[in-house]
């Protein structure tokens, strides 16, 4: 593998093409903190399954449209380009691309929203980088959820731009009586939506690649997130959450990201870090359930809202985790 | 024009009580980033007929008492004094003294809101000032944003003080039927009182003292906050804002703060700038759509908070944006 | 008195039990600011009494639960031991630990939010302290407000953990026939009620043990926190607020809080000091009722949010209060 990524480094570094479409694909893997162009492919299939499959295609190619144009903006505000070349500022682009065209209706409108949004989501990462900068802390998702949300607020307002997600089910009241018991297909079933509900698909074979995008890339990762998602599931079917959200993967994408960030990335994995990453997983999901409700009066998602709050809780301190 | 402001100068050096003036003055003209005691006359006789022609006097009296009262307090805080004769503790307490009135019945309880809101917006300016300083960045409007927000909110709790927002067509939901076509007179108004509402005035002879005023102190500063309108009320109109809202100026006066911000003020001028405080003008005007939706349910008005925000994402990152 | 805590530190110093013992009075006195056992001992008898008079045994129990977790886990953190020993990583969990069965029905789940919220806050608490000592500012009970906000949300979204604030006064709407004449009774037992509320409890008694309590241990934190109720209920009072809010203790708590900090401990007493408090502690009961029109869509209470901003933006600025 080693040998294969040093090959396609050596072609990037020679060609300005290769580079910005090596740019582009570790923006990808960096939704899941991967810096890796080979995680970034196997991402970006899965989302494009994932459309296919749910008959969207306009998800996965406004994803597309967005990260090309978050990246160009990034190259064009000349932030730190060590920081462009690890995929920093494509991700959260990556991820309002993905969000809209799910949550709004198609227009002219809402493309014009998807580039805009790459182009904005650059700067709100430059912006949140420098701050968090402050505390050697990362800006996680947050540039994503901030540009999302305003931009999905903003369809109350303007005619031209239609929210969609009357339509959808991310948002329900509760009602007890979904709190059914979880069988075995419903607990996989959540399991792996949970994981590829990171990039808002709930498609099980996109789940699949996902993980084997993180497993190319760091099996600790693959590991935490496949941790993260059962943890998720259980505690929320534990706590009596609607069970169409954990099945949906709904109460789960959070807790996944907050599981590999707290237990592979951030801290130096070991029995300590381990403890304090189940920790957080398992508050994550309280959170989910909280911000639903916080969000439920705008009509607007969470999105990854619950992970960034949780996992700033957890990596603003610098716990001391190592060893003892 | 310099050697006015050299011979003002020298009699405020000389007099506390000029200086007094000079400083309120320069705190009117802050309400646009002008450190000018000529702009800051002008934008004051703008609003004082603004006040006069709606028939409320009151919100230029509150204005001028929450101003004096913020200045004064400044002083028995000891800030800097370089902060204080730039003005910088009186735009946040005039806005406020501007804001009370506008969105409350007059009562008692309400000059005294005025007066401690002028004192503790002098206050919130220093804490934010301090905590932005962190990163060279300027505190904005926020401070008068905040506690506008918490004194108009506390109208709820307190029979003594008594919301006006339930006559003022401030929020109102989005009826697609006022999407019209955009008449020359409508693109005229809407872009004249976008540049008054900065000051929550919807008055057109306002508007035009007010952009006399950028003039005398920065023509740069009065061409973006022209194209600041100019550039909110067309993308309000093609994404179909309620025609309302638009010919209100209440869809553009944000957009107007940040255009004059990123356009002129923060950034050193040029192509690249001026493409950035394009997109960062067009994207506040989204922003306060969003934000009308955000506030709604707390019949509270937005207030500068989209100009705040959006200028905040764009500063907050340093962007090296001088030519190549 | 020194000499008593002397001999209590030099036991506790050959001790680990009895430093655990210590460390967990002192997080209960600094719900007040007191770093001081017997003050903490004190407060814990007057809640301890407080919930049982009010038949809810499992109030002071969720307390002393979360507050044992809460101290248990920052040793386990291994933040800084000077921090712990002050009990800095009590307080905060000791109030998650009153809110959650005050707001909450009994089950076993939670038992466990108490216990997870427990450790949780002393992760906040890790986390917020190093983010606003960058200011050299505390942080006060908002890891507090933070972590009990989003147990309580989560309460909407889990059957398990079923909300108990439609059986509660605490947000109620306005009703201007409720703005009665305050007799000299409903005064007093405003007064006293205030500063039981801090700790979630409105008891006459509880509330003279707890301002013994902070006589014990600072005879300016104890005036300054009878000043604060008293000033609030005033202020309350005069602005028209719901009577059963103010006789309740409910519009105090939060005032009484910024009277001690800012008129007691976080600046050195004296008559500007003293004026600017006063002017914190007025601002402070506006903004309470602000924050009970905030808050009210969520079905969640304000907790000591009111007393968290309003003492941040008096404190943030670092004033220049010294004598002239």
């Amino acid at each position: 593998m080693q040998g294969l990524l040093d090959w396609w480094e050596a072609r990037c570094a020679s060609s300005n093409a290769l580079r910005f479409v090596d740019v582009n694909l570790r923006g990808i893997g960096q939704v899941m903190f991967q810096n890796h162009p080979l995680a970034g492919l196997l991402f970006f299939i899965a989302i494009g399954w994932g459309s296919l499959a749910a008959g969207a295609p306009q998800i996965a190619i406004g994803g597309f449209v967005a990260l090309v144009v978050g990246s160009a903006t990034a190259y064009w505000l000349r932030v730190d380009e060590a920081d462009i070349h690890a995929g920093l500022y494509g991700f959260n682009a990556y991820l309002v691309g993905l969000a809209l065209p799910t949550f709004m209706a198609p227009s002219a409108a809402m493309w014009i929203c998807v580039a805009l949004g790459g182009a904005v989501s650059a700067v709100a990462m430059q912006a949140i980088a420098n701050l968090f900068k402050t505390w050697s802390t990362p800006a996680l998702t947050a540039p994503f959820v901030l540009v999302a949300w305003l931009l999905l607020l903003a369809t109350n307002a303007f005619v031209n731009l239609e929210g969609a997600l009357w339509a959808s089910d991310v948002v329900a009241p509760l009602d007890p009586a979904f709190a059914n018991p979880l069988r075995f297909g419903d607990f996989l079933q959540g399991t792996l939506l949970s994981i590829s509900q990171v990039f808002l698909k709930g498609n099980g074979i996109a789940a699949l690649l996902l993980l084997a995008g993180l497993a190319v890339s760091s099996l600790a990762s693959a590991a935490w997130g496949l941790a993260g998602a059962i943890i998720a599931v259980s505690t929320a079917h534990l706590l009596g959450a609607e069970s169409d959200l954990i099945t949906g993967g709904l109460m789960g994408f959070s807790p996944v990201l907050t599981a590999i960030a707290l237990g592979a990335v951030f801290y130096k994995p070991g029995l300590r870090v381990s403890i304090y990453a189940i920790v957080g997983t398992v508050f994550t999901v309280l959170v989910q359930g909280a911000l639903n409700a916080l969000v439920s009066p705008f009509a607007i998602p969470t999105l990854t809202g619950p992970f960034v709050l949780v996992t700033w809780m957890f990596l603003l301190g610098r716990a001391k985790l190592d060893p003892e």
